[in-house]
């Protein structure tokens, strides 16, 4: 690690700051535009952040850094370290009162997009302050389907690079590509959007509702402006529109460029999507089941607050239509297993994710036949492709890491004083960046603003954590890192 | 799978269940002593057992199949399950009054050396029957000292082999060798039960409940003669007592027969036993200060119901000397974790044990350096010999299998009702053979005869899976184990 390498991390996060600097105008603007006196808050920050980015970028900018893995890491946990910081600061300083700990938690939460909130009285926020959380959400969904496409999988840490899949097209200019990608996604990302926008809107939200649910739906972040959350609305018309774009939104991008760009559906037969909409199908057929026998609802409604919670947790964003902890012992076992797996990777959802899930099936199958049939060799595949060894080493240092990390987190919760339902599932929600818990304190009809700054910090930390997929933010531990 | 392959694996299983009708003449000759009716139960049980297994056995005899990996597992399925079947037939018949479910669970929980009982009322019950429960569980854990040892590394299942671990001293022959460390095993483990029982008596136990204990302790089973488990004896001697066999047990045998027949103490330098002494040391020490702290318990009280309790869990016993869930948020949770992990390979314990997690460790740390290092190889370690991919694969198997079965459990167990404190607890403490959960239904000063009986099903199953380390009975799925 040079001196070179840092200030070039440091000139990066510091641009990203100040991007962020200048989002902050647009709640200034919606506060103003209503009349409210936060937009000084906005206004102010904005003026703060940027000021102080701007000197940071002119005093490291210069010659960068040629690019190497350890610049790769160093600048992905510089840039959400830097965003959960600067965008905090208008929670911070607003007319909530939220203390130091409390706006580093919601603002963390919003750049990982994991959708805990420690405000309650929302209803009654100022418009500004509700976009700002959206908006940091969206922002930070853009940044973790980057992270998932194209920067972890050449750091080797996670998800498959979309490149790799495309192997057929190697004849085209990898530059050229790679701005046509660029350009898809955003096109996407924002259609999705905006049509969910005008869906909701249309379908009886008012337009600011529909805008910031719209934004936190396609981020898979789960932010709402109301404390009831998604059950403010109690539309079923609503709740489909928002199951549709969640379980969208927790298909991997690559695979919806590939769709738009040349109309080409095949890529849908990726073997994660199947074990994705697999995973959807059987969880909420189940539940729905176990409500209409268990507690008589009608299958219809049933299917309706079954299908949107199952989605919402399953792509990790966290919205609750009904708190789903009432709804018997099978439901919440279930709710609390699902918190684990997360949606599709090069999506905005956390967790384990299907592709992973998909390898570890695969590994199971090939290892349970290589007890019977010793001398045969039988490869780890996903889907046609043959899984190198190297490639099964990472999804088993990241499952590991992963339980490692939910087991050690549950403890350091409980050290501070939370019962053992409150600790696990606290845990494993951030760690996966789903939002709601198990339990009457972060289920999902709680609110994680009576726990203690201590647990609110390590929750945090936990959200981070899972959001870098754990060993981008471990191999910063490793000293060698530091010391070459 | 041919004829002749089940027809030995049912032989030696017969042969086994023919040892067992023996072994009931015990209890039925101590019932018969006291004067107690139950010897009927037991002389009734050891003639049906021992009839029916002389048939089969004689049916089944003649030419032996040559040794197979098939014929490896289906023996080992056969054989816990013979062994859990016609333990339970003088439960079923004896004055407690316990159904099928019932009776095949207590016996179930005794030759996995779980501990997990159904029994309420075991102060009044009848010596015979109290020394039928200890006496499996002795004979159970004879029986996984075996497979850990000799067939599952075998197998490539788990384990480290002693013969593989000891490749200094290929010259001499492999039968030799094998006699004289069968004959080692028993040697100690009746010293080790015998030296139990001597000081659980001199410190004040009765004859009977120091030989019944001596048994589970030396088995890390469990099973006590007090509804109260270990906290009808409050002397602190005997807890350390207990402390102490239960740590010793859970220590790798093959070491113990080494240290033994050649005084080598350079085998106590195993890995796995330093990372089960340091997790024994840990735990015991935070959850002593915690009691302390936050309990208001003198220290040296705190710490000697820590260490009971830790150790008790950690080695997969399962005694309780107190209600361990009432001491605060900390300690709860460290004992629902502490359940996961297990003790040494070649021990009685369960769990994930102390080896695999060395494996892990050392993969997560090769790992890390891979990811800053790419062009770099790293082995994976274990102590000084580096784990060849293979068996790195088959650890990635087993906790992948691990996690995935405690998972579906949990979901299982909520599917017939309980909440999900006693269903994720009581999955963890059946596949992980330790005993108690967590939770006032099933905790340390809970019992499971309150289940219904599908619960009871699926624990004692997940019993039997967690004692074969799980992939023994999963390849039994695999179609190809039978067709081919």
């Amino acid at each position: 690690m040079n001196g070179q390498t840092i200030r070039s991390a440091v000139f990066i996060a510091s641009m990203a700051g100040l991007y962020l600097s200048a989002a902050m105008l647009i709640p200034a603007g919606l506060d103003f535009y209503f009349g409210n006196p936060d937009w000084q808050v906005f206004a102010i920050s904005a003026f703060v952040v940027g000021s102080i980015c701007l000197a940071s970028a002119a005093a490291n900018r210069g010659v960068m850094a040629p690019f190497s893995k350890r610049l790769g890491f160093l600048v992905v946990n510089l840039l959400w370290l830097t965003l959960s910081i600067t965008g905090a600061i208008p929670f911070y300083l607003s007319s909530l009162g939220l203390d130091m700990a409390d706006a580093l938690f919601e603002s963390v939460s919003a750049v990982t997009t994991t959708g805990a909130t420690v405000i309650s009285g929302l209803d009654n926020a100022p418009p500004g302050l509700l976009l700002w959380r959206s908006l940091l959400q969206w922002m930070g969904g853009i940044g973790i389907v980057a992270l998932g496409l194209l920067v972890l999988p050449f750091l080797k840490v996670g998800g498959f690079s979309v490149f790799r899949m495309e192997s057929s097209d190697t004849a085209e200019k990898p530059l050229a590509r790679f701005a046509a990608f660029i350009q898809a996604f955003f096109a996407i990302y924002i259609g999705l959007t905006v049509a969910c926008t005008v869906l909701y809107s249309l379908l009886g939200m008012s337009q600011l509702d529909a805008l910031n649910h719209a934004m936190t739906t396609i981020a898979t972040g789960g932010f709402s402006t109301h404390d009831a959350s998604f059950g403010a609305f109690q539309s079923p018309a609503l709740i489909w529109t928002a199951t549709f774009f969640m379980a969208v939104a927790g298909l991997p991008f690559s695979v919806m460029i590939l769709f738009a760009v040349r109309g080409r559906l095949d890529a849908l037969r990726d073997p994660q999507i199947l074990a994705y909409a697999g995973i959807l199908l059987v969880l909420s057929i189940t539940i729905a089941l176990s409500l209409r026998l268990g507690q008589g609802e009608g299958f219809g409604m049933a299917l309706t607050h079954a299908a949107f919670n199952v989605v919402s947790i399953v792509t990790t964003t966290g919205f609750a239509s009904s708190d789903y902890t009432l709804w018997g012992p099978l439901p919440v076992a279930l709710f609390f297993m699902a918190t684990f797996l997360g949606g599709c990777s090069g999506s905005t959802a956390g967790g384990i994710k299907a592709y992973r899930l998909v390898i570890i099936a695969s590994s199971v199958r090939s290892g349970l036949l290589r007890l019977i049939y010793p001398n045969s060799v039988r490869p780890v595949r996903y889907g046609n492709i043959v899984v190198e060894p190297d490639m099964q080493r990472t999804v088993f240092l990241f499952v590991c890491a992963y339980f490692g990390v939910w087991a050690l987190g549950s403890v350091a919760l409980a050290a501070t004083g939370l019962d053992i339902e409150t600790a696990i599932s606290g845990s494993i929600t951030a760690l996966a960046n789903v939002g709601p818990g198990i339990g009457p304190v972060i289920g999902p009809a709680g609110n994680f603003a009576s726990l203690g700054d201590p647990a609110k910090m390590i929750l945090a930390f936990l959200m981070l954590l899972g959001r870098l997929e754990i060993l981008a933010v471990l191999v910063l531990l490793v000293p060698g890192f530091w010391l070459d």
